[in-house]
């Protein structure tokens, strides 16, 4: 069942033990919005253990230091910007149908939850913020500093379309109380290691084009992580790249999984329906960004491909 | 002499033909201001040409389309985002005394000009957009978008330190009253075409390390260019990749110019003075973002390197 923001605060205030979950391959907006959460249920002298299916990247360490965990017995369990169960990862057979509460931004939750808040927002971020007054809860910089790394990730900096006016205003009160934004962007944006660099190197080697340069992909292997020092954490500024070759409307990046299987993420110029491609290969996501696994590297290709020409000829 | 906004505001509403000077390698604040003012200009009847003198690059056709200078012949002479004349490149012989008036955000602007409007802040069209009431006109969205090209083009799209509250605030404004941002960012920060991929890949192979990984320098010559079919005003990215290396606290970029000389880009973490760097070899420019100019790359280079490590040694 969908609910408000202010029976979400209800919620909240109502229960005394929590536990918060993010997605797996934990992202800025889906941790921003944990600690987040997580901080001002402290401030309401509420337990509360953070749970995520993958290890929580060290660049987030300015989130994570000196975080513990509470013991919690009894909790009401709260997953943030998880359109599904599915993306709660290893942590899915466990709490994939005990979700109490769902705070979103994706069109494609399922609904999987007991009750969810969804909005459809640039950043999941956005919405936790405008939660605070409703908790009494005055955000600290911790909080704010959680809300911008959500907003600032989800947005590419402000850059992406899904950026409003509403995440500018908030970005600007955050801003003004005070953040340190000039260390999370540095560290979300500009930071580039050199096993980055390595990677991407290899990986922009294998770009083709398909379509009449309509469409542009890029694969990354399990081999060229392991030539360049690199890992699956780096493969953002990847995941980017094809979408944005002058002419290239639909982007698509290959990034193999340990087991030799992968997650292909796609990016359209939001004219193309990117999560509409994706559900054809049982994925999913938002119009410009969105992704799906597929076990074959050469049958997912041409399943993709295939759909990528029809969304591009019916335009 | 330098006088405050509202002065700005009098003196051009006391006049009836103006010309408006970009800096030259014009980009998006300096051409976002100028074409902005020329809008606000001819809303108030006002007669105004604008003048540059380097070609506008294409990139900013969305701005340039249709404008059309009108004849004057007594103009009031405005240079916008110009902080020195010799910034005016091919117009300094007929402009460099005669500056009525500059409007300008340089901390490092000499007040060549008869009068000057200096306001630190993120982008001088940010000073623009506030003089807009005080000169009763009221923005359209061609205005709206001449700002927002300055802003954003100058806070990196709102990732550089410099930006502030007032920043997203003016930004919130802009994007509320609408603006086409998805295709400015898109022409701005998205767009990479293949020449430029190319020639990015031939300048990083000349990446070198210097002062034990704490600088990084990288060169970009008129081989690469002809080879890549790109040029220097595809050499933004370039520009700031040093910099954004793990470790890297000093990064620069030289580029050839067609004469085989160079221009120098410096860009810093901010703690240390690139403006500082720069001036001692005759250029100049903000704290973690300046620029000069060596005639010889190898004595260029020993040179600017004794000054970073100065710089880095004193920290």
């Amino acid at each position: 069942m969908r609910i408000d923001k202010q029976q979400c605060a209800e919620r909240l205030l109502a229960h005394d033990e929590f536990t918060v979950l993010s997605h797996e391959h934990p992202d800025g907006d889906t941790l921003g919005c944990a600690f987040a959460l997580c901080a001002a249920l402290k401030m309401l002298g509420k337990k509360r253990e953070f749970r995520c299916g993958d290890t929580v990247p060290h660049d987030f360490s300015f989130l994570t230091d000196g975080f513990r965990n509470d013991e919690v017995h009894h909790p009401y369990v709260v997953a943030v910007d998880v359109a599904d169960p599915g993306l709660l990862g290893s942590l899915r057979a466990e709490y994939g149908d005990k979700v109490d509460l769902c705070i979103d931004h994706h069109p494609s939750n399922t609904l999987y939850a007991k009750e969810t808040l969804l909005e459809e927002r640039a950043a999941a971020a956005e919405i936790l913020y405008e939660l605070m007054p409703l908790l009494g809860v005055e955000p600290d910089r911790y909080i704010r500093e959680c809300i911008y790394t959500g907003v600032s990730t989800d947005t590419g900096c402000f850059r992406y379309p899904n950026t409003t006016p509403a995440s500018f205003r908030i970005v600007a009160e955050l801003t003004e109380k005070g953040i340190d934004s000039r260390t999370i962007n540095k560290l979300m944006f500009e930071t580039r290691t050199k096993s980055f660099l390595a990677l991407e190197l290899l990986a922009r080697k294998t770009l083709e084009y398909h379509c009449d340069g309509r469409c542009a992909i890029i694969t990354v292997t399990n081999d060229m992580f392991r030539e360049s020092g690199s890992d699956e954490s780096e493969c953002t500024p990847i995941t980017a790249l094809p979408r944005q070759i002058e002419g290239v409307r639909v982007g698509a990046v290959f990034k193999q999984k340990p087991d030799g299987t992968f997650n292909v993420s796609v990016r359209t110029d939001g004219d193309i329906d990117a999560s509409a491609i994706c559900k054809k290969l049982g994925g999913g996501g938002h119009r410009g960004a969105a992704g799906c696994s597929v076990d074959d590297y050469e049958d997912g290709k041409a399943r993709l491909l295939t759909e990528i020409a029809a969304a591009l000829n019916a335009q």
